[in-house]
């Protein structure tokens, strides 16, 4: 995890280092975070975001082509979810669970998937494409091990019900499901996910 | 049902008629929900919503107090919502999936939960409120036959899973929980709310 304090506090006339293009993609990233979460899509701009991590507007297209891919890439769940498709499926539902409530209760304010939810209401356009991007990387990644005819609704309802927990945990933030303890509902939630994808 | 066509042809100065409060407060129900979902909760007035239903700003205050109060009244799903937990508690998961998806496909457009989504975005006291209130009635209607100690947290993830479903489905519109025909997500989500509930 890139720490924001270093970031803003690194001069931006210091000597250059040689960097590998891994820290660069990583600096980038965590910009384009702050920035999508601070401006909201529409008004987060890839000057800024190239500004923020240091980098020339160049480099940031090389390395995202759009505005909305580097959106996508930017979401710490998806950039995850392949590493956390892999691995034992009987145990599937509580790794989502709790890297999605551990990545969120850290830092929903600056994550992107509720900048994503904001704009949906003020910018339905962008938000439709983003969302569609969303949903394709959570359906490649979550079809090697949800099999059958279904799949893609139960990977769908999947994505619904995640929407509507960050909606009510740390969107809105108030009831139930916004006060439990994490693991409780990491327990609740492991539980749905099950049910949704192998039942 | 109302017929909106009847409401806006009615002429605004033809003779009075008597009419007895429950057809005014159907009247009043109807306008808020245009107004709602044409102007937002925050650009909504009392003033217009009367206007609309051809009653006096009095009349509104004196049936539904606050403008918030109006809003939470004026959701067809909360409305509704007693009638539908009334009746065999096996079927219940049925009866929530089938009202919700065959209210929402019918007219999500104008809908105040879309509208809810919407504020939640641009102004965000207000959602808070509103969707407190929700909560808060959902949990009452519920309450009379979800037990346990965690019923709460299941009633409120109930409300998480339909939050999600309405931002695929008429929110953003876009994946397999907006493709799917209706009879077909009736299913799913019953086949979910049985389980979010009861098991």
């Amino acid at each position: 995890m890139i720490s924001h304090m270093g970031r803003t506090t690194r001069p931006a006339a210091g000597p250059r280092r040689v960097r590998d293009p891994t820290v660069h993609q990583a600096e980038i990233l965590a910009a384009a975070r702050d920035c999508f979460s601070e401006f909201g899509y529409a008004r987060a701009t890839i000057r800024e975001i190239a500004r923020r991590a240091g980098v020339t507007h160049g480099l940031v297209i090389r390395h995202f082509s759009t505005k909305e891919d580097l959106f996508v890439a930017s979401m710490p769940g998806l950039r995850d979810l392949d590493d956390i498709v892999i691995g034992d499926p009987t145990t599937l539902p509580e790794r989502v669970a709790a890297a999605f409530v551990e990545r969120m209760d850290a830092a929903a304010a600056a994550d992107p998937i509720v900048a994503l939810i904001r704009s949906a209401a003020t910018n339905e356009k962008v938000a439709v494409a983003l969302y569609q991007s969303m949903q394709h990387r959570s359906s490649v990644a979550f079809r090697r091990v949800v099999k059958g005819r279904d799949a893609d609704n139960r990977i769908d309802m999947l994505n619904a019900i995640l929407i509507g927990v960050t909606f009510n945990r740390y969107v809105v933030r108030v009831g139930p499901v916004a006060s439990m303890p994490p693991k409780r509902l990491v327990a609740q939630l492991a539980r749905e996910l099950r049910h949704i994808l192998f039942d």
